[in-house]
């Protein structure tokens, strides 16, 4: 998607070799009008599953998801919680990830009562490296016996192997944005057909 | 405001004196077409105060926040953080704040370099308690040298102190429900002039 390729390269911040900081526009400050655009963007390849939940986790994905909730005409969203609350319920799905941006293993948890079985849930989340986050996701979505009909991603490190893996199972997965190099500052996006 | 209060009585659980959950439909499983009302509320309340940047904190803020900026034509985001990310900006405001939810005491982060001086910020927030979100969102605003323009909240607990030592002040708060008192699973809301 030209519009968030744009963003990227002129307000991301390569800070070290494999590394891109999206903090001004899409996880701390947000740029809402460009996280509408990419909601729209997600609802135009998603629309027709006609998926009835959007699952997230906290707190990068929330605002994504909220957009494409949005354009899907308000459908309800989930974001997976990686914090314990002092009043959890018992009813917690749990999976262990690995987060790349914090360089540790964490858990997220989605309350089964809200995840119903049999619902159409489309993935969205701000960035896909390794895949882990996603996979937690599937797992979580296996456990509720619902059904997974799509996985939208804002920016996918084509460099990593999530992406490549999610694919090679078939997964229907659209990534805005595909950055195949990071270095030296510069940043090689993948030329991906049928763009929007 | 009538939607809120009616989801709040239907779909809340008041599972110990004072505490109400509202997992089901505003901070972990999202009511979007709620979500974008709640918006629309304070878009028609603090519209006129022409605000130019609304901050909320991670994680439960955030949804609220991005459906608030969409109902005043789409203005950015910043939301606090709360965990350190390993490649952390070196501008990062940080106030200490005490959680209710997670009775501990966390710290809050802005990167100041998305805070301009004297830009209208609007506070967005899912609850009000004791009110110490808000004044540490109020603490970061002073160091930016940025104006607060209004507080919206979704839910302020008037038995705790936060709504009443805010508008003690004169600051201009609008909360979309306010709850007096919960005993017994009886949920007692205050009557507000005005309400939306």
């Amino acid at each position: 998607m030209q519009a968030l390729k744009e963003a990227i390269v002129s307000k991301g911040q390569t800070i070290e070799p494999g590394i891109i900081k999206v903090d001004s526009f899409l996880n701390h400050r947000l740029d809402s009008k460009l996280l509408f655009k990419l909601g729209e963007a997600f609802a135009l390849r998603f629309g027709k599953e006609a998926p009835d939940l959007i699952l997230t986790i906290e707190s990068s994905g929330i605002a994504l998801a909220v957009a494409t909730a949005h354009a899907l005409h308000d459908i309800p969203v989930i974001f997976a919680k990686k914090s314990k609350a002092f009043n959890q319920s018992p009813d917690m799905a749990e999976e262990m990830i690995y987060s790349f941006t914090h360089r540790d293993h964490c858990v997220i948890r989605v309350d089964l009562r809200y995840l119903y079985k049999g619902s159409k849930v489309l993935i969205i989340d701000d960035f896909l490296a390794n895949g882990e986050a996603v996979k937690g996701l599937m797992a979580i979505i296996k456990k509720a016996d619902a059904n997974l009909v799509g996985i939208g991603i804002a920016i996918e490190k084509g460099f990593q192997q999530g992406g490549s893996q999610l694919r090679a199972l078939g997964l229907p997965l659209l990534s805005l944005a595909v950055i195949d190099e990071i270095s030296d500052g510069n940043i090689l996006f993948r030329n991906t057909d049928g763009e929007i």
